[in-house]
């Protein structure tokens, strides 16, 4: 049998774990699939005393993660500290500079320091494979930079933050705030440290942004999403949705436009029918779109233990085949900067607005709307005995600008009650 | 730039011209994702003067396969006939022989021939690739060998022919019988020349057999897929099914059991809230559940022009990326003959008896399914005032053994008009 594969494994938490279990569980399988064993030469972490559920005494330990990134004895060194700086980028650039391949689960690395990272790896022949930094278990990287590798790709979408849609879902399920359901998902461990990584955006933003860089041929640039979290997601907007045949999911979508490259990461409705409007809890959901295949969606878990190992072993395994690519699918250094477009892509809007509740209130609104060039495709209006009145719109397909600008003109009327709620209806 | 990929295309039919399209239209793209350009040297099929809607005139023309197959301005030969003996098997393997790399759509003759042409290929340092033979522009054969690759596979399910999707669906959409919508089905042409490769289940048998090859490295064995078409499939099931929460597919299932390896291709009822249940049309599903990934679900178009033609490029990119894996995901050589396992997996199932409305019935044939070991989870009973009444049963988990046998104990009591209708209940 031929030389085996041997990796160096810094970052024991689930995943690292998880890899561990794989490698030690399925030897066989992998060397039969990989060509040639895969085998563990040294591990690393911050505490070497404790008990992780694995045996990893056969396996030298490091202290330091750049002194395992440079080892004799590791040919792929496998990064899943997370961080997007410190240890997890000097042990990257290490291994880099010492001859050894990559694999890792950092999206937000990648997402911040992506275009410099594979610079340096392509300079230097060695390989960077990132599968389990997107979507946890869904081989959607491989699907988009690979399986749709003949296409010009015209959209990519995704719910790619497990607790958000873990979040969304369950206030609609169980008719709580975002507040009551946010605490309940602290308590139960579902949300990162610092939660605003979920409920921000900013993970999800993350992800997007290296989907966006593969589909496009652009530099990843994170800065560039257009972000908006789920903290202001309303339970009375998830019921009203509701109401008219929608889901409100984090949404993100990537689209290269005449404009420029448009990246949104934030609430949008998505049709109650639809596969996005479909998916509950912490479940992750891809969809690409491309000129030939058409659309393709990928669903699958996108955190935990095995299914997040799976996609590390995934790129060890294509590794140890000999599979060679460019770390964004194309070269690094032909890989253009994308202009940022901000809604440059119209789409239909759901609007809510408190009006007072008196003749001729709905009639000046619509006239407002209608000034702003922004035509009502449903309209319904609740509560007629009340001094105010929810009104809700479901506009046909008109530009951010619009919105703003009829928004705008409806607050000055003196009719509307508190701030206007506007959410993009993605077309799915 | 480095040397072009050069491509022979056998075959002009959608997707023959669907990759001309691509290769004209996409040439940067695909040479920067292919690291070389990728060129077509030749074409091939039978009728030279046909108008095909795409301008072939740069190309040479053979009008035999397997001339072109063997041309030396060939590196890669593109199989895109179709039929699993005569030509397209001569021309692949005169293309192996003469030291080429195939690509081709041809599921019929991977599932009959697999095994065979892998160790010929694999012998002769040649690559076969055919992400298209499966579920059209899905990349599902990538997912499976390369994306889950860490894991071992515990099922792979899929609905994976559109036009059965397509008539089962319409059955329920339009309330028609399976007779009235074959032939709306035939008459718009969304049928294969011999009907029965699509109704009686056979095109996602050889499917389904491809994919359980690569799944559990077994040697591929079409002829031991338990295959029923859906010709028995009737509008009432389908109604009472989706009464009951479920909808019936045409769903294969392959699953490697300590008895051997089953492999099932027969309508199913899956419940109606789950993304196989949601299917809708002639869109194609397959789900992939793995030790470590849990269940992966991949969705898109299972046959087209552009889809299939997606997946003939990215096999294509990938030759031209330098992937060399063996066919079925490790060495041919290595892969098992499984045992095939009938009903080895237990499942809850439909049953649905006309019986014979007067007093004790009921309670008759609940013994007589006591008596078999079937035991009834919910039983529904229809139409008191009519001398015969349908009676609907879902039962716990149990075996087709004991289903059969309960079934024969009903119809011995002489209160069933008709025979029993039996559908497995799959748990998705």
């Amino acid at each position: 049998m031929t030389k085996p594969l041997r990796l160096g494994i810094a970052g024991l938490g689930t995943v690292g774990i998880g890899m561990v279990k794989i490698v030690q569980n399925h030897a066989n399988k992998l060397a039969l699939r990989a060509g040639r064993p895969i085998e563990i030469s040294a591990v690393s972490a911050r505490d070497k005393t404790k008990d992780r559920g694995a045996d990893l005494s056969a396996y030298a330990w490091e202290d330091d993660a750049v002194a395992l990134a440079q080892r004799d004895d590791v040919d792929v060194y496998v990064e899943l500290m997370g961080g997007h700086d410190g240890p997890a980028k000097d042990s990257i650039e290490a291994a880099i500079t010492a001859g050894k391949d990559v694999v890792t689960a950092n999206k937000a690395l990648l997402a911040i320091h992506g275009q410099a990272l594979a610079e340096q790896a392509e300079a230097a022949g060695q390989v960077i494979r990132f599968e389990a930094a997107v979507a946890g278990g869904i081989p959607v990287v491989k699907a988009l930079t690979e399986g749709l590798a003949g296409n010009e790709i015209t959209r990519v979408m995704g719910v790619m933050n497990g607790s958000c849609n873990y979040i969304l879902t369950r206030m609609q399920d169980a008719g709580l705030t975002y507040e009551e359901v946010f605490d309940e998902a602290n308590a139960l461990g579902y949300l990162e440290a610092d939660p605003q990584l979920d409920v921000g955006g900013i993970d999800a933003a993350h992800k997007l942004a290296i989907l966006a860089s593969i589909a496009y041929g652009t530099q990843v640039d994170f800065d560039a999403v257009d972000l908006e979290g789920i903290g202001s997601v309303t339970i009375e907007d998830i019921n009203q949705a509701a109401d008219m045949g929608y889901r409100i999911k984090l949404l993100g979508v990537a689209q290269l436009t005449g404009r420029g490259l448009e990246q949104r990461m934030s609430p949008c409705l998505v049709p109650d029918t639809s596969p996005l409007g479909q998916l509950q809890g912490g479940t992750n959901m891809v969809v690409l779109e491309g000129d030939a295949v058409e659309q393709i969606v990928l669903r699958g878990p996108g955190a935990g233990e095995g299914p997040t190992a799976s996609a590390v072993a995934a790129d060890v395994i294509d590794i140890g085949r000999g599979l060679r690519l460019p770390t964004f699918g194309q070269p690094a250094t032909s890989l253009v900067k994308a202009r940022p477009a901000r809604a440059a892509v119209s789409a239909p809007y759901y609007i809510r607005l408190q009006i007072v509740d008196k003749p001729g209130s709905l009639a000046k609104i619509a006239a407002v709307l209608g000034d702003a060039g922004v035509s009502i495709d449903r309209m319904r209006q609740y509560g007629h005995s009340e001094p105010s009145a929810p009104i809700l719109i479901v506009t046909h397909k008109t530009t951010r600008t619009a919105i703003d600008e009829a928004m705008e003109g409806c607050v000055a009327t003196g009719l509307v009650e508190g701030d206007p709620v506007t959410i993009r209806i993605e077309t799915v």
